[in-house]
């Protein structure tokens, strides 16, 4: 299929910050594209062909979208896998399979997958409702600390919560969740594994992510990750394993936690661009987004080596601050050699809420980390 | 003035290619953005949060654009200055000034103002009529060969020629025309420098050009270019003192002939992103549309060091073929290393028409320039 004629189609399911930065791509290789997500005002219902207003849970509206393009992705997993499932017998092609996207989309199957094919991943339990946590704890057979998950819809640290206390328990959604062991970690890592159709895979470099404490939303992504190579290697080597025994087409994030004895433990993956990956528009020969247009197309892959190093910082809205956003100092910020600020087009910010990023690119990883240091202490995303 | 926020709109003058990559650079940014173009189907159609058609040579439609924004720019020279100057008289910043634009728009003017601020430049005659020139051939006074040019509306090669006998002459455009000696040039280089409001300044390197020797448009843009550190640093002061004759706000791409004996002549220059500059999306840590929008909007000016080498191949339409585009190969290109493609949504090719530009990096120039060639040999620009 000649993808860069106007007689082909490609549907993006989900119009935020993700499918925005895939369609700057799309418009690069001129593909013509259609878009669908349930607000009218998402910020790629600019850059696309066609845009759609429609609940990504909605089978009739998931499948009437699908219906009209020739290759389906999403930039979100949250997204109705019967119309998926449905629209893949019709021969579109959908990318991730739904397949896959069934294991991710809920965290309980995705911890059992691991099990079942033997990747290591911190130890769990899974239940039907959150009150049974608080009969486990009863008896003994859960104790603080753990770290308690949704099992669906979970996004931008919502729906994970560090549980210490009986107290903590207050307020949790009813639904199915999983608890974790807290692994005491010396870093979260994560690596990006590309995959097209015909099955060709590269691996983009190990980054090293720094959390937020409070928020639970990654606060800097560090590209090379300052770990060694043979770390390095492992992890590579698991996101490689979670990739074949997945089975997905396109771009799989895979977030991984580094133990105290350099073990290497998945944590969660996600089948799409991924905000571990956002460095690399700035400082990667292949961008993800390119990189996942290029999976999904079944083109050749490109290069996932760096040009230079680069570090993300997450804009999240400050603390204190509800309204019509504004970036406080984004000036200053662009005064730095390296420094180039994304800002993703919501027009409201709230506490933590993702508003953008910010990514430092340099020669030289310490230089890059002393200026996103700066960058993080003079950009303040607040409200009007 | 919160260029960040909803209320703030950017106008661009102009819907083709360059206004289409300065598109993804205003919607990294979120900056609102209203474009005009005579045609609907024009590349920026797409990208932009208001698309309007319009003739940007009538007083009317510019004027009433105009109107619509706070800050006005360009893609193309070719608008109508008069309603430019109504707008500026009224309060609308336009980047870059009709006075520069005034002085860039007609070549003879252009030549004008070299000798008036003491500018290298190739001596030059100009004519009235293109029919005087066979008069001073016939009095001597004009002789073969030597280089036509239109005083007006000149693009992609287009309104310039070389004419080395009187047969040459038929069938030129009657208008306002120069004439310019033939200059043995060594190289042909080019140098962006870009202006914001408050008269910050800065350079990219020197770029080298490599013609095609039929359609007069560029073959390859070589990043650096491969000259002596004299020559570059000679080039670059002659830039920059054309940049500040001329007062331009935003860039200013100038170019150079290197003679035989190094000598530095203005060429022309535009008032604008361009193509000598397109290597920078992927080469330069600022890139020029980026850079160019930093200008106008009067932020701090990014950085114009390059993280790794650049050359750039123009995707021109093959001889022999007009019609539905197809790019052929262009899977081939996408397996070598550093190649990206950039296709600028032309429904129709025809011989030599601008279609894309492909961009190859690497660390190595003499690599970068390996890869180049290949990917000039292979990639193909043919019609259904």
């Amino acid at each position: 299929m000649d993808f860069f004629s106007s007689d082909f189609k490609l549907g993006i399911l989900g119009g935020g910050q993700l499918g925005k930065m895939m369609l700057y791509e799309t418009r690069k290789f001129d593909i013509h594209t259609k878009v669908m997500d349930a607000s009218k005002d998402a910020p790629s219902k600019i850059g696309c062909d066609e845009f759609f207003i429609g609940d990504l849970l909605d089978f009739d509206a998931v499948y009437n979208f699908g219906k009209k393009v020739d290759v389906l992705t999403i930039e979100i997993e949250n997204v109705n896998t019967e119309a998926l499932e449905k629209l893949e017998h019709e021969g579109v092609k959908v990318y991730p399979p739904t397949s896959a996207l069934r294991i991710i989309q809920n965290k309980a199957k995705q911890k059992l997958f691991y099990i079942d094919n033997d990747i290591p991943t911190a130890p769990f339990s899974r239940f039907a409702y959150a009150s049974e946590m608080k009969d486990s704890v009863e008896h003994e057979s859960l104790s603080f600390p753990f770290v308690w998950k949704s099992a669906q819809f979970g996004y931008d640290g919502q729906g994970v919560k560090i549980i210490r206390n009986i107290g903590d328990l207050e307020g949790l959604p009813p639904g199915e969740c999983i608890t974790e062991d807290m692994i005491p970690f010396k870093n979260e890592l994560a690596v990006i594994v590309a995959r097209n159709v015909k099955g060709d895979v590269t691996t983009y470099p190990v980054v090293e992510m720094e959390f937020h404490p409070e928020a639970n939303q990654v606060e800097y992504v560090i590209c090379p990750a300052r770990i060694d190579d043979k770390v390095a290697q492992k992890a590579k080597e698991i996101a490689l394993k979670v990739s074949n025994s997945i089975q997905h087409v396109g771009l799989l994030a895979v977030e991984m936690f580094q133990t105290a004895e350099d073990e290497i433990l998945v944590n969660e993956v996600a089948p799409r661009p991924h905000n571990s990956g956002h460095y690399s528009i700035e400082a990667s020969y292949t961008n993800q987004f390119e990189q996942h247009i290029r999976a999904i197309l079944d083109l050749p892959l490109g290069s996932t080596e760096s040009k230079v190093a680069g570090i993300m910082v997450n804009l999240v809205g400050a603390e204190g601050y509800t309204g019509d956003v504004v970036y406080q100092n984004i000036e200053e910020i662009l005064k730095l050699d390296g420094v180039t600020p994304h800002i993703y087009g919501k027009r409201q910010t709230r506490p933590f809420r993702k508003m953008g990023h910010v990514t430092i690119v340099n020669e030289d990883l310490l230089e890059a980390r002393k200026i996103a240091q700066q960058v993080k202490e003079t950009i303040k995303v607040i409200a009007r």
